[in-house]
């Protein structure tokens, strides 16, 4: 498993008038989480899309347990559990003061900028594989 | 089964350096379809929350098939396919130009504004409910 | 003076937790009146964008008088004052019943995908120019 | 002069498909830098709403000189230079790398929760006075 820890500041613009943070925004803090799994790994999302690999979204979940608020300092927990194949999944965990308050997940794959399903680059599956066989 | 059609045009704003809808902004439009849902059935969220009931998301969904763009005509498909107990869950499919783009849902119940579970008002189940008998 | 009017329905993403909508989103309503202007005008920002002309905003202000909130109808009313040279600005003024909210403007330029300042393209120089002569 | 120094990775979810930070956004940086200078006045934006004072903007601004780009460490040089009246106004820089890439500022009164205009609260003023003083 690979696993990563994300501290993220929750910012006024990402409350709604319910008072907490808007649930759409989740989807934001687990795309920060996901890139920095990935800086860890020495991947840079960025030149990854220079060399024309994208890495789309297929599904996203998220489970909203309580909710966070303004200022809150958010702890994001994130995973790769599985080795990746053609897909692959990210896990959430979001937490305020060591407590649970959303749980979830991405799926994603590789396409080039026209959109056609490509593999994902050496470089990319010999960094995650590498986490696997250490385990 | 309840549904619901609504439109939307793909702002700018909601695009991202991939070029298509950020997959964050789906869940802006599934509420805005949510919205305009119960608008149909005479049932105001703006009042409901004045009246101290909120309708948080306790899950959301998204399913990611084709991506839409800036400037596209959306049209949302809503629906709610059974009668809401203490949760009740909302069906959304995005489609342009008739073709399936994404579909997703969102579970909610009903909370006051200090965050303790609570009935729906019986205006909301009585409306609700009329529509499933109806059919 | 080219002017457009666009009605916008308030989101409920589009409100903080102090129950208003959040300041920075007006630039986004502005932004959808201005592509509706140039639409009316049958010069669509998309199209100019895959023709390779971007036309970023150099400056953007707005001055809030009344707030405005979810649900409301807004009404955006869009003008062009002076005939566009190398730069052209657009003004915007934000109402809810009649009432006066915000007014801002945004100055822009045309460039292309390099970032090198372009000159317009003719299509648009006529488009806009036959609208400052007729009057 | 009070000053304050804010580092902020540009997001994948604030760019657009221009492939730059889309320009609303800087007004949601400029409001991360404010509350962090009044965190560093020992002043909780946080607590002072909780205390029924609210700081809305009155009016914004922004001035693009140089796009910005995801995953860019910015810095936000944020300033208030005159001691605050009724009116209290920000002012902001955004580098990156050193470079001045946007300038602008923003507009603040305090109102309570009701929108009626109040004093700042006196906590607010002797530790703004306080700086403003000492210098």
């Amino acid at each position: 498993m690979i696993t990563s820890i994300t501290q993220i500041r929750a910012r006024y613009a990402e409350t709604d008038q319910m008072g907490i943070v808007y649930h759409g925004n989740y989807f934001t803090w687990f795309e920060i989480a996901r890139i920095q799994l990935l800086d860890e790994l020495n991947i840079s999302y960025k030149k990854l899309e220079k060399q024309n690999y994208l890495i789309p979204v297929l599904e996203a979940n998220a489970q909203f347990k309580k909710p966070t608020y303004f200022d809150d300092l958010i702890t994001v927990k994130t995973s790769i559990k599985t080795p990746p194949s053609v897909k692959f999944r990210v896990d959430y965990e979001i937490l305020r003061n060591n407590e649970l308050c959303t749980t979830g997940y991405t799926l994603h794959t590789f396409i080039n900028k026209k959109g056609i399903p490509i593999r994902p680059p050496k470089e990319f599956i010999e960094k995650i594989n590498a986490f696997f066989k250490k385990k």
